[in-house]
């Protein structure tokens, strides 16, 4: 079951790589016929592709709104006025396959991603409780198993993905890293810099005590933790509120 | 159309790295259930997973001969006696599309392929007479267009895909390459170690003159550049029988 959760991250990761190299090489090839267009986002660039790639002038407002909701307006100006020629048909077909097929890998990362979502929360429902289930899942794949992960100390939860920081710090005296996976936490990464440290302490201590129930007592224990988690940064804010005083 | 064939072989290329990619985490994953399975290509592997990762036991050595022809026997072996378990139905779900779309990606790879095939025939007719089409392409690739590598001294081409080696060479003084994307051809490929640099020397000097009449006379020279070719190599031999005697 680990071992599942920890495959399915890694291809997950390995597959969003190939999603964004893929759409490279779409977006390097279809700029030949359409300069103008740049990627919001590969999900974006491949439909347009798909559903208008051959004839861009075709392409009327209404449908681009549901490709490109607000920038539909532009597109369509752009689309109007660009420069490029269209593909011809055998050339045509190749780039759309590509496209085709660079949303079907979109579709089967989604596809993982729930399965992650599914197997971390059962695998581990106080760290899921806690936190968002992909850092969950990273940080069960950085420790290699959920007995591993609990008998990891907060300290090194909180470092955990920050590996390559830690090293350069211990080798070379560099900065030392103060979270590594924690960080894609909005709670973190929202947070002011001074204060992303201490956040990310507070909640490592607490998804220490998490992964400890998640492992070995299987008590259903969040609640109280999440409440202990949020006491423990507004303390944590007064204590620095006092201190600033 | 020169950007086309390049783009094309440029989509190829990475495309067949990720093919790779994508095999190797399926390897990954779904040898916690066959461990003993090796992958002998990639499509192979898909191919199994599709039809027996289910159930590897039920594989029967009819059926494993479509995928493994003559090591059919081997795998029905290892599969019946494989220490792994079965994955769960979800699992499975999973690791099954991982696989389709392995699959897809390598038929994609085939078609564009055959658009590299047919548009760099059509682009260069004499240089793909004398040549494999694949490396022609990238011979196109390498000089950027037709006119480009036209407008080339056979010794530039002789070198093209070679560019780091040559670097290596004028700036610390390693080895000169002897050839570049023309090492792909079998028949330099498969000669002695010690011919391979001048029969690259004889081709790279008859693509010279195929790639100018393709850029700018347009006329079909290739039968009498395959001739001429033949009697360099052959010429070539002798005088190198004569130095030894």
């Amino acid at each position: 079951m680990d071992h599942s959760v920890i495959q399915a991250f890694s291809t997950f990761t390995e597959n969003e790589r190939m999603i964004n190299l893929m759409n490279e090489k779409l977006e390097e090839w279809y700029s030949m016929y359409f300069p103008e267009l740049k990627t919001g986002s590969p999900k974006s660039y491949a439909t347009f592709v798909i559903e208008y790639g051959k004839e861009k002038k075709a392409a009327d407002e209404k449908g681009l709104e549901k490709i490109f909701s607000e920038y539909a307006k532009h597109v369509a100006k752009i689309a109007n006025e660009s420069m490029g020629a269209d593909p011809d048909d055998k050339e045509y077909a190749l780039i759309k396959r590509i496209a085709e097929q660079e949303l079907q890998m979109i579709e089967l990362n989604d596809k993982i991603l729930e399965y992650i979502k599914e197997s971390a929360e059962r695998l581990m429902p106080n760290v899921t409780a806690m936190i968002d289930y992909k850092v969950a899942a990273e940080l069960l794949t950085k420790a290699g198993s959920v007995e591993k992960l609990a008998m990891m100390p907060a300290s090194t939860i909180q470092l955990l993905g920050a590996e390559k920081a830690l090293f350069k710090h211990l080798k070379f005296g560099s900065k030392p890293p103060k979270y590594g996976a924690l960080f894609k936490l909005q709670e973190i990464a929202n947070a002011n810099r001074e204060d992303r440290g201490r956040i990310a302490r507070v909640y490592a201590t607490k998804l220490a005590i998490a992964a400890r129930a998640d492992a070995f007592s299987k008590n259903y224990i969040a609640d109280r933790l999440n409440e202990d988690l949020k006491k423990a940064l507004t303390r944590n804010k007064k204590h620095d509120n006092n201190q600033k005083q």
